[in-house]
């Protein structure tokens, strides 16, 4: 028997801020509080410690320094990126391509994009989510100004050729953006081996504060601001800056950039325990995503005959916090379009169930929910309806 | 001789976060750091905070707790209210209005708009900084959609006769945005009275820290979301929400609901100290902006002869910290646009000096300028090659 009564695997929803990064903010809340906008020098000290913060996130990424823009989130780091890019080239051009299973956030810019009369593809996945490369070349047509295909998804992990489909975009001069929310903290992110002329990052995968997020983009890059305003962040993105959260991001990407090989191996070692542990003890399970390039952290599966959001609640009386891609309550999706995008089943979609490590994730953990998992699967499918029925090839998802 | 040796009296730039501010957001670092989207418990529990915090925001403003929407600043609450009226209502027309003496982030926004081919028209002012209703009523057209028009200005503090603006609006069914990020926190706002349909406000004037900020919409109004993903903020602003900046923003509210009326009065009586003694003390110095219809804590100068710069370099260098409208070091701005609306000759603009009190400042800390203050600017008036000399109509200022 483990000696914990609870697991935390939902680290890609939020995680608690790391204790050394909430010591190094929190002088800069009451002490250290002025405007790096102002020339007297408390005011320049202030902006002093926004570009060291700013050294310290492109180190992390091998850029440079003046390629990071600090914003409040990875969602508006994905917004920024592509409607910036694509006002900024509107005379190049009118014609985005974006992946299928993007977050909303680049999803929905897209859509908004349409709205004012731009022309969107977006392209299909194969059975694990991968992007063809043969697929996107075709895609590209000379209207073509920007393409925006993630660098690992979030629902599923599976990670993108980047390096293939960057090279693609760059020989044709496109300008190739990748969202990397789910993937910087998680695995390696180089943007000189990616080849990506931008990538957003969001503060609390690296265990900064919610409220914090950047954007890298290749210096020359275009890009017209989301937020206009004052000359904040060089011109690129007004609005006073927020100090506290930029010194919880630097430190948060220091502290990454030291730990991540050891965070990777003990994430891939958990992860795989994880998952030859279900696989091994509950029956009628997929495993969703790519099983090999995919972040090292990150477990998904479909569990036939069972709604993903009643498996989370349950999971969560017992103390496992977990996600569903299927979650009728938080309004967001009735199913998820990733596992859509996939194949997934529409019937088998419903019992969706993502589990995300972090470097504090523990064996015991892992052991606590294999031990509390399989019979809460075998309970909630003796009252399904469905188990153990034939399934028609379409079934729609009902959520009230 | 007063027992300070120095005053900060630059808060409309930065104000240290609130002792109780702080206190209050410090447990959603890492105790309580859950997703508000997650449908399990510890998710919803912070849904619930959010919606509480909400709910104090809109309290300050006699809004409905639905009608505030959270922002990562002002200028981004602006940006969402001029891009997001316009984008929402694009098929009733392309015309909007602003005044000519709008903080960057609505100025900026109307001139990223004018780009898309809409037409804006910036209302000019009155030698104290006001807009005459009946200049905006002139100024409208059947196409348009949107006037915005900020509540009390940044730089010469004064207070626009919001109500008689907004309601011309509403008699011609156009939508009033009003920029309150300098009033919110210093001066009674209350959008009924005020007839608003929208209204800017950011956190740190409130005493919450950087990085948070809210925008009020009246109930029904349509807006297309800046920052488009996940249904946050039911839909209209995605990102996973800044929880310690929501809680320190709501528990700041809290504590200006309450204490408001004192600190108006405390402003207003060190502030006409101030003002009484630079007019006894200083000669050839004009005080910018309205003298009755200002923010009470609002004092604002310029000083024949001198570079604003120099002498808030010289005054920091005494402790004392205020600011100014024309900094080149800042790289905003050469000369104040503000003051040339007002009228003001490009050489006196440069003389651009602003002192901004709260309800922490001292009467030693105005005395204490009242005494540094005077020979500072007669030092820098022996170094000027204008002070004494006939000015002529138009002097260019000279950045280097």
């Amino acid at each position: 028997m483990s000696g914990v009564n609870g697991a935390y695997l939902d680290n890609a929803s939020a995680t608690p801020v790391r204790k050394q990064v909430l010591d190094a903010m929190l002088p800069y809340f009451r002490e250290h509080f002025a405007n790096p906008s102002n020339v007297y020098d408390i005011g320049s000290k202030m902006k002093q410690v926004v570009e060291e913060q700013r050294g310290k996130v492109a180190h992390l990424l091998n850029a440079k320094s003046e390629e990071i823009i600090f914003t409040s989130s990875g969602a508006e780091a994905n917004n920024m990126a592509i409607k910036g890019v694509t006002f900024a080239r509107q005379k190049k051009g009118n014609h985005l391509i974006v992946s299928s299973i993007e977050h909303h956030s680049v999803l929905n810019s897209a859509r908004f994009l349409e709205r004012l009369d731009y022309e969107v593809t977006f392209l299909p996945v194969d059975e694990y989510g991968r992007i063809d490369p043969a697929r996107l070349s075709k895609a590209i047509r000379p209207e073509t100004i920007l393409v925006s295909i993630m660098h690992a998804n979030n629902e599923i992990g599976t990670i993108q050729p980047i390096p293939e489909l960057a090279a693609i975009c760059k020989e044709s001069g496109i300008i190739f953006h990748t969202d990397g929310v789910a993937s910087v903290g998680n695995t390696r992110v180089d943007v000189a081996e990616l080849g990506v002329d931008l990538l957003s990052l969001s503060g609390p995968a690296l265990g900064a504060p919610k409220g914090i997020g950047a954007l890298y983009f290749r210096k020359g890059t275009r890009l017209m601001p989301l937020i206009h305003g004052g000359i904040q962040e060089n011109g690129r993105r007004a609005g006073t800056e927020n100090i506290p959260g930029i010194v919880g991001l630097g430190k948060a990407a220091e502290i990454v950039s030291q730990e991540l090989p050891e965070t990777q191996n003990h994430c891939r070692k958990l992860r795989d325990r994880l998952v030859a542990g279900i696989l091994g003890r509950v029956e009628k399970v997929t495993y969703t995503g790519h099983p090999q390039r995919r972040l090292p952290g990150h477990a998904s599966f479909c569990f036939e005959a069972i709604e993903g959001e009643a498996l989370v609640f349950m999971l969560a009386q017992a103390g496992i916090y977990t996600n569903t891609g299927s979650a009728c309550a938080s309004k967001a999706l009735k199913t998820s379009p990733v596992l859509g995008a996939i194949g997934i089943r529409a019937d088998l979609a419903q019992g969706s169930t993502v589990f995300t490590l972090n470097s504090h994730t523990t064996e015991e953990e892992i052991d606590y929910v294999l031990d509390k998992l399989p019979p809460m699967v075998d309970r909630l499918r003796a009252l399904s309806p469905i188990w153990g029925k034939e399934i028609p090839e379409y079934q729609e998802d009902v959520c009230t």
